[in-house]
């Protein structure tokens, strides 16, 4: 632990406070003259969001990793989780895993998979196995995971994909990555060996042998498919150690997210995941229900993402509506603290994440007024929060909450 | 290498974008009643960045070093050029040489040095000899520099500057700095000695001992001058390993720079100078015709900074308009990304180098817009970068030119 997390985990006080982090993903935005110099948020028809702003809030944005650097889900939702998202990097492999469902444990190895295709030579003559439908991936998966249940006394777990894509979990003692990938990286090249990162770690090498026996017994298995003959393991590494949430916050966190990668990524800290609720409406009912089980929820809202990354201005706009039709029934029991933000950017204009700052608004009994209007990325910049990194998001959370003991006398 | 640079670096792509960092040195100012409370930059006439900014441009304010830490040019420059100038300090002396026009070589050793006078028993009465005329100096460094070319296996480069001031490079195998000034910082003691600031080091010790050996034969040589009978050797380092400016960006520089120091700088991390324009519209000129060999122009004016030094507010708004009025030739041919920022404000209440966080500008086609009218110091207030440190505003011009890969899933 660095010396400041040591220095808010010695100050922070248990309380009974509820506090709400509602993530509309890929958020922000950029305005463009094609769209009338206003971002969708800055489009949208939010008197919900509006009414909140004028009760008083705090605006801001914030920098989800450093500056210029555009993240994953993974690293935009682990800052805004509290944790910095450059010391703790997590595999491809253990976030495609989450995204596939799979619980992973302490010490799992993960691999992210695709199938590929092999000439007689063992050489890779097409490292996506001509894109086989996502069926063939299930079958061929399900026939590895029948035969192959352990190498050594390393349990194997495989999960299907999309397409070529799976994921294969290495679970057993003394495991540990990154070891590296099996991936020539171009084709016309045989299959690589994974090799430990770091030559003097036991751990590592385990996991290397565990992946060399893996192949010993899975190539014959799939050995007679015309195109999907062979596979690649790629980003093979362990779940990190990441401090639980609840102990290094003092706050009883559930998450109420749809989609699996953010269900994943929830669990990866320790929230409880709430299962059930599909719509923005339902999981706002659903905290409504749950408000006295836990401290602090978070909601996930995928669907801002989803269109900024097609380019679609105006479904984006819409979906930003959406949660604001919504925001009343999440009002019903007002938390003591809310914010309301995204993990990201993703612009339209971009289609795609991208490293612009996204803003926040957070609302609490002391969050005090930036006499703004609305919340938007033009307003957002004339916050009081200022521009700032948004693994501190959760501090001012918990310093809304009355959460921190004052720092000396 | 820190971790973040070294992310920075892992997910760096090379691409065909042009980049331009045009530096307005000194451009921050205060807004003081004196003056209207209006900036120079608030002040000037500036059709041409206006037009800039209602195109669509990000702004903010950058802080040079740290919060309250005056730049002088070298901590200035290095930090728009990406480099931590508290990581990568570089000495006076190489600053001075740098200054003066010298080319410095991997592993030289440079030192300010300045005539002082002597008594009869040898202790400084004049730090300064008096000040004497730099013809006087430049007569003083060629006699010198005439009968002094070696010391040991050392070779001794003298370059006269101003009044009292010159350099001395120590060049040779196996030295290094710092080594402790010869300053005895008070009239009334002797010169002091020389002696290695890490007394276990092999190459300052020879340094030191180059410089014992050069005092030896130099000062015989002087000792008839009235008043310039000694001198003090300052600032005795050698030139740090910075990273190099095209291997860190994986951009090809160019520096379009007239004074000396800007050169310098500029070479220090491996630009390219292109050495011929004298203003404005020919160093704008000659980035056209440059365009197509390069990737990263650092162009350099002066004249904001000269007046801010003057104190003269009307002079120092003429040289901002002067920059705006040669700016058309400049987007004759766009670059992907346009950077507009000071090295450091030099206001004109100041008559120096300030601390104040100066403004800057960033066009592109993601760079989205702020919705402002100007450019100018409050409304960089204003903007959706915030006030940031300007190292990083290299790596949000890397982002803006879509140099970056994502940063995990």
């Amino acid at each position: 632990m660095n010396t400041l997390d040591a220095l808010y985990s010695e100050l922070t006080l248990k309380t009974n406070a509820k506090l709400v982090l509602a993530v509309m993903d890929g958020l922000g935005d950029l305005a463009t003259a094609a769209q009338g110099n206003l971002t969708p948020l800055e489009a949208a028809r939010t008197p919900n969001l509006d009414a909140l702003v004028r009760q008083g809030c705090a605006q801001g944005r914030m920098i989800p990793v450093a500056p210029g650097i555009t993240p994953g889900s993974g690293p935009g939702h682990l800052a805004l989780f509290g944790y910095d998202p450059v010391e703790y990097q997590v595999g491809r492999g253990v976030i495609e895993a989450l995204g596939l469902g799979l619980e992973l444990q302490p010490g799992d190895v993960a691999a992210r998979a695709n199938f590929c295709t092999l000439d007689a030579n063992g050489l890779v003559t097409d490292r996506r196995a001509g894109r086989i439908a996502t069926s063939v991936c299930e079958e061929l998966c399900a026939k590895l995971a029948a035969r192959i249940k352990k190498v050594g006394d390393v349990e194997v777990i495989i999960q299907a994909g999309k397409e070529h894509r799976f994921v294969v979990v290495f679970r057993g003692k003394g495991l540990e990555g990154p070891v590296t990938s099996t991936d020539p990286n171009r084709e016309g090249l045989p299959l690589a060996e994974a090799k430990p990162e770091n030559a003097r770690s036991a751990a590592q090498k385990k996991t290397a042998k565990a992946v060399a026996e893996f192949y010993r017994q899975a190539l014959p298995v799939i050995a007679s498919h015309p195109k999907a003959n062979g596979f690649l393991l790629r980003g093979i590494a362990h779940q990190p150690a990441i401090p639980l949430f609840e102990e290094r916050y003092r706050l009883k966190p559930a998450a109420l997210a749809v989609y699996p990668m953010y269900k994943g990524l929830a669990q990866l800290v320790g929230m409880a995941k709430i299962e059930g609720p599909q719509t923005i409406q339902e999981q706002f009912e659903r905290y409504l229900a749950e408000y006295d089980r836990y401290d602090f929820f978070f909601i996930h809202f995928k669907y801002t993402d989803k269109y900024g990354e097609d380019g679609n201005f105006e479904a984006k706009k819409k979906a930003v509506e959406e949660f604001d039709a919504a925001l009343p029934i999440l009002l019903r029991k007002q938390p003591d603290v809310l914010a309301i933000t995204g993990d990201h950017s993703t612009p339209c204009a971009v289609k795609g994440h991208s490293w612009h700052p996204q803003p926040v608004l957070l609302h609490s009994a002391l969050s005090g007024s930036d006499k703004l209007e609305r919340f938007t990325e033009t307003g957002a910049n004339l916050g009081s929060l200022g521009v700032f990194e948004a693994k501190y998001l959760i501090r001012l959370m918990q310093a809304n909450a009355k959460m921190f003991d004052k720092f000396g006398a």
